[in-house]
């Protein structure tokens, strides 16, 4: 690590540091920035066609009397409802962060921003993994529950919530992977 | 918060950058990592309570046989055996990461560990939430599913995943303020 003295004078103070001997740095944090905004993007179509894929979901009755009524919409069940919301949440917070994603690339230096974006990044982590995980516990119980086969009986309903799982997962994964390179960046200046 | 001067002459090469003007930042980072030192252990000792609640019910047999079989011990579904064992996991990473954080209050300037600490804090927030959530997901249906009402049977299990439930999202809310802490105090380098 350089212990490298800042000479800053401008009113817009972070600006200067990309000029000298921290220009690879820059260039760099500005090649962390631009894959940034690629994953945001893949994250953003993930979470989307999750949403989508659970949440254009219809059909007939409930299927299951067991233990719960079970239908075949998502609306049906609390869980699912919340798998399509966190999606959907997620997705325009994605979309939304974009702007920040494009302003590091332009301003390689910035600190502040990059600090609010790994707080919101990590909230929505835990947020997007909450709803992933309780639909992936219902999903569990409808493959392997003793109370019936359910997803032997209403297949296409169970592969769009396995689908938008893996959507959903994709989305965690990505966004941990975005928080790891912001705090490489972060730590950088 | 105090701004003392370090007059450390160690061989560690980054004390140098606490010395003249970031004396102020050093010691603002200085308590930041104080900080974190309690709020990890309050963490800690959150999850090890979930732990310890579901980890050690047993009881009789299975109550509960429409849907799936919901043993009044926590190894009969799962789900709850994956809240004890992340519950476990976490609570084991939250001590060994009280070294590292005594190791940032004593030497307030490094900036790898506290990058490795944000990914990993990141990382078991996503895995104590999925966890969690899973669970959560669980217990509300054997509260309120329609095939009986599982939790008034067997008040004890319940209350016993409930109680566990709070000392996981109390893990999850403390590691993303820690999350945060950790991200400002890398920026203020």
């Amino acid at each position: 690590m350089p212990f490298k003295k800042k000479t800053k004078v401008s009113p817009e103070p972070e600006v200067d540091e990309e000029s000298n001997e921290s220009a690879p740095k820059a260039g760099a944090n500005r090649g962390i920035s631009k894959l940034d905004l690629a994953m945001r993007m893949v994250a953003a179509i993930g979470t989307l066609g999750s949403a989508l894929a659970v949440g254009t979901a219809n059909g007939s009755g409930p299927f299951f009397s067991g233990f719960f009524r079970f239908g075949a919409g998502y609306d049906d069940l609390p869980t699912f409802t919340f798998l399509v919301v966190t999606n959907a949440i997620v997705c325009g917070y994605l979309v939304l962060s974009l702007l920040l994603s494009i302003f590091h690339i332009l301003k390689s230096s910035a600190r502040v921003t990059r600090v609010i974006l790994i707080i919101l990044d990590t909230v929505m982590v835990a947020y997007l993994t909450g709803g992933a995980s309780s639909a992936a516990a219902m999903v569990h119980l409808a493959h392997k529950g003793n109370g019936g086969a359910i997803c032997q009986q209403h297949n296409s309903f169970c592969d769009r919530v396995a689908g938008a799982l893996v959507g959903s997962f994709i989305g965690v994964v990505v966004l941990l992977l975005l928080i790891s390179m912001s705090a490489v960046a972060l730590s950088r200046h």
